[in-house]
């Protein structure tokens, strides 16, 4: 019998993918199932990026250079100037999808068995591309008691290894939607610095910051240029996942010339979506506007008629479009399977991503679960009274 | 001072991509330089691939299933089966372009540090693969003389240790167009079963055959359903080489299993290329004659005129776009720099692919070069000319 790798045996499978059949099982009975578990944004991609595919003036559907289009990478560096990150074109690389970026800035900066340490709870995904590129995720838990909050200088410091490599944070986060604060920035730039390591920063969800709060990219912090890395990606601003378009940016040469030797190997990213990304930089203004005035109105619903619910916490967060919250249960893995197999209320279910598939330390988050508000206002009202009537009926619930 | 990877530093940078500063330099000075390097055809993507980008009709561009579009996978194991491929649509995943259905191959069945035995010389980028996969490539050396054919039992037995997990061939072959015989592949199922082994191959060159050779894919081999891994991709078939569709193809379930997992961590295929490619599946049958016409012509006229110059030497190749010739130089990698930065003849230069770096053993391939016969009969004319002028006159002859 021939084996497949030890890595892919362990690799594990989401516990949100676990749930598909159960929410097709409930579909197929008649229940309407809401999704509060995906990141997939309900809002239209801007027109201009159709448009230039209804356009698309070619002949051949060329390789492009590896690195992107050059004029995409000019584009892109104007658009980092405006919103106060001085690089220019020659400081970014057009990747894969945001993932790419990820897996090509772990190959660069770190060898099998070196360590990245990353607050948890994370998105589930750099697991992924940690096992796929052999490099070992060392949790720094936070507590949805704070909120999430950046642990101490000397919490994260104990974390450090002579096999550390980097620290990896995602701002605003998914799946808690923290926002860091410009001090706390501040504090992973000391400890970078004092341990000369990296830090690496996902910021695909920038534009959705509220409550007049301000974004602050480790683009801008003063005297990291060969530590810094950030990782982009039009998928959530634009509204455009599936066109698989990221950005690696670093002021660091020798992690874009050898990200370059590895992204040379698969040739170029897709050529029609860096066409599409290239027009949606010429998306009106407005359009962020009124995204932004929405997911604010939702976020501002969802997590006060959470907090409604007896048992039911969840912090108020500042960017992104997810929130976790703690839930009266035994096991939320459990409870969210129960909602969609054993469960429904006025013919509707919901389904949550459980928080557990985002933390690695063992037993962390098991009474919690990540919601997504990619919904309309009607559409989450009708999945929180849905949530709210099964919790009160949940034969796991606990009185906490 | 931080360091990056040593995964990174020991990656090497292309030879052709050294070289690529001299042709830019020789086109400032006004020199016509002919690519005989590259392995983008000039070929015209078919038309409806590119009018369903003008018909788009889609809202929002959203990620796909991470192994493709159900509607794409069932179209594909029809179109698999009309040549004689019998396989599902369970039986095969969309990957983002031939290169990720390699690295997903990799990580699915060997570990950091298994071996997977390649013959040489080889497509440079599956080096690539290997290293961000922490796969070792082991070599087994084809001769030019035997026009690159496998070779015996023993010689591939030789090279299988504890830490052998599988033999990758590409067939045709990128660099040097040799197509695999049914005897040969016959031979590396007797061993790829005794030794309990996969056995990949690339055919993304399939519809590039040439004198009548019929192409063998793995997928026709009887008792191979485990160990047989095909990659494919849209790139040469339908010289649509930017959208970055790719195909892992296998009856073991497994595998797609193990690589779906680290798929999803990716999330999905570009959702536009894979409308594209779809559409792509109803290019009539005219499109690939007309193709295939041409390459021979240009193949055949190729391989006459570089055997006619003195001291050359190719074989003729049955598949691909591609030949390896032997040039009396002492060494082709000097002599493909000094032909684009000391030499001109009626004001025209060539860029060639010096073939060490489809080698891995030291010295071998050291007098020969790839071309690739991706231009017109009248450009190729002026190019051999020019190379036969220039090896006339090229300080470094040598008289074999």
């Amino acid at each position: 019998m021939l084996t497949i790798s030890k890595r892919g045996t362990i690799m594990p499978a989401s516990p949100i993918r676990r749930l598909v059949p159960y929410a097709e099982a409930a579909k197929r009975k008649g229940t309407r199932v809401y999704h509060l578990n995906i990141g997939q944004p309900d809002i239209k991609t801007p027109e201009v990026a159709i448009e230039s595919m209804h356009n698309l003036d070619l002949k051949v559907i060329e390789y492009s250079h590896s690195a992107g289009n050059e004029s995409y990478r000019k584009k892109l560096a104007e658009y980092y100037q405006t919103i106060g990150i001085q690089i220019n074109s020659n400081q970014l690389m057009v990747t894969t999808g945001g993932s790419e970026a990820i897996s090509l800035t772990f190959l660069s900066c770190l060898d099998p068995g070196d360590e990245v340490i990353v607050p948890e709870p994370f998105y589930a995904n750099y697991y992924g591309f940690a096992s796929s590129t052999s490099v070992k995720v060392v949790p720094l838990t936070s507590d949805i008691d704070s909120g999430f909050a950046l642990p101490s200088f000397t919490e994260i410091e104990k974390l450090i290894t002579p096999r550390t490599k980097a620290i990896f944070i995602c701002n605003p986060n998914n799946p808690t939607g923290y926002l860091y604060t410009r001090e706390e920035l501040e504090q992973l730039k000391e400890i970078v610095i004092k341990h000369n390591i990296y830090l690496f920063s996902d910021e695909v969800y920038r534009e959705f910051c509220y409550d007049g709060a301000t974004h602050t990219s480790v683009m801008e912090l003063e005297g990291l240029d060969e530590h810094a890395v950030m990782i982009d990606s039009v998928s959530k601003r634009f509204s455009e996942c599936g066109l698989r378009i990221g950005m690696l940016v670093t002021r660091n040469q020798a992690i874009l010339e050898t990200a370059l030797k590895f992204a040379q190997a698969r040739l170029s990213p897709p050529s029609l979506g860096q066409i599409a990304g290239e027009a949606s930089l010429n998306t009106p203004n407005d359009y962020f506007v009124e995204v932004n005035t929405e997911y604010n109105k939702r976020r501002n619903f969802l997590v006060e008629e959470l907090n409604k619910i007896p048992g039911v916490y969840t912090p108020m967060p500042k960017g992104a479009f997810y929130t976790v919250a703690k839930l009266p249960v035994d096991d939320a893995d459990k409870f969210c399977q129960w909602i969609l197999s054993d469960f429904s209320y006025k013919n509707q279910t919901v389904m949550m991503a459980p928080a557990s598939g985002f933390y690695i330390t063992p037993g962390k988050g098991i009474d919690e679960v990540r919601i997504a508000y990619v919904l309309n206002i009607d559409d989450l009202r009708n999945a929180i009274e849905t949530l709210r009537e099964a919790l009160s009926v949940y034969p796991g619930r606990t009185n906490r």
